[in-house]
């Protein structure tokens, strides 16, 4: 029997009918809500789809650590992973899939609608000019994530816009706001930029803080730093993009009529 | 009344709720089937969902000249305009969304399953490690497309993995298949560091053919050039991954195990 890792998009009017058929013909789903927020993805949704499904609420560690029990079960039963988003954004994902894989079980990836590319569609902005995404994390002692700050340099030395992924600890009850991550960004660019001796930028570029992309109550503003972190916002997930230098002037407007961007 | 730019997804089956239902409440639905390949989204699948709607196949001119008369029918009447994927990839879409919003329509935009996340899926490859996506078009007298080799040089600098997305003209009966992709690569690479002079690179390289990804045919084949342009392929969309100098472990076992890599 199969296992199928199922992307579930970005809420659940964003399921697509091949992962409904699939979850409709399960024995045993897990449902991973834990690295990712998809509204309405939940136990009571798979039980309207499918009553005689067994259900099972996935932690990561679960995910990570119980892989092998979760092939094991794919030997003898059908077994849908549905995952918030697309299913192959995170390693565990992975990883799950290429265990199967060695242990000859026949595992199959469904792509779902990805928070990524919600993002990119609230802000207009074009997918052509987004260069290598990046995660910034909460700091915790003795770290903090400089690399993201290098990653957004290095695009925009590129001319390109930088996907800024907000860290999400739905099992601490933590996530990364649009204000708490322009905040962070600009610190972190302060001080390394202190340390390395070159001027900070980021204060003076278009950033773009987008809420809940997709979502009937999602917002997308965008502006200079201050005015982003300043905007009030419903609750995560939230996504920041760090334009290139220099706008396209479609996306310029882009910008000033999705996201009312003044400095665009 | 609003004007809705839906993604339909890769295929039929990828078809979400959220497009199901707007389909099913629409006055007129464009389908844009000229820029993209989606199987299974044309007229008779409209007609299936929504009986009473007029089905206009929109090619991407009517889209881009007729845009006026398309927003002007928003004003009256609830339109969707169909588009294979994720309906943000081509400018063509993103200007008729503001040309709405300039005109004061609601225009929303519903994300829909993206042929590259499609890909990414299919290669088990880390979306994290991609840099900026290029399109490879198809040479012309007096051109020829080496701002690709640039992009493809600069992601692998950077270390990052590169999606080359292949011309897809449709309204001229063209698509460019995995073989042709490679072969016109690695000729512009020659001819480029031949001019330049440097050292051509991609010969050995690992790069990835993927053909339909995401539908029930689709193929993926990894390795050198020679090895990736010489097995075959499912008719196109055909898409190329040109991968980092370097592959995370997981990479190389994932590319080994689902794209069946000897060199990785």
């Amino acid at each position: 029997m199969p296992l199928y890792l199922v992307g579930a998009g970005i809420s659940a009017r964003y399921l697509t009918l091949r992962a409904i058929q699939l979850i409709g013909s399960a024995d045993v789903v897990y449902i991973d809500t834990y690295t990712s927020i998809a509204p309405g993805i939940d136990e009571e949704l798979v039980t309207r789809l499918n009553p005689r499904a067994r259900i099972v609420k996935a932690s990561r560690e679960l995910l990570e650590q119980g892989s092998r029990r979760i092939v094991e079960e794919a030997q003898r039963m059908n077994v849908v992973v549905l995952v918030p988003g697309d299913p192959l954004h995170a390693t565990t994902h992975i990883a799950l899939l290429l265990e199967a894989r060695r242990a000859g079980v026949d595992a199959e990836v469904v792509p779902g609608v990805s928070g990524l590319q919600a993002v990119v569609d609230a802000t207009g902005l074009q997918v052509y000019r987004f260069g290598r995404p990046v995660t910034l994390v909460y700091p915790e002692e003795g770290f903090k994530p400089y690399s993201t700050i290098d990653v957004v340099r290095n695009n925009r030395r590129a001319g390109l816009h930088t996907m800024v992924l907000l860290d999400l600890r739905l099992d601490e009850g933590r996530a990364m706001t649009v204000p708490e991550a322009v905040e962070l960004l600009l610190s972190l660019e302060e001080e390394l930029a202190h340390e390395e001796g070159w001027e900070p930028e980021l204060r003076d570029a278009v950033i773009v803080g987008v809420a809940r992309a997709g979502l009937e109550d999602g917002v997308c503003i965008a502006g200079r730093p201050e005015e982003v972190a300043s905007a009030s916002y419903p609750p995560p997930p939230h996504t920041l993009v760090v334009t290139a230098p220099r706008l396209h002037p479609m996306e310029a407007e882009a910008l000033k009529t999705l996201c009312g961007c003044k400095s665009c």
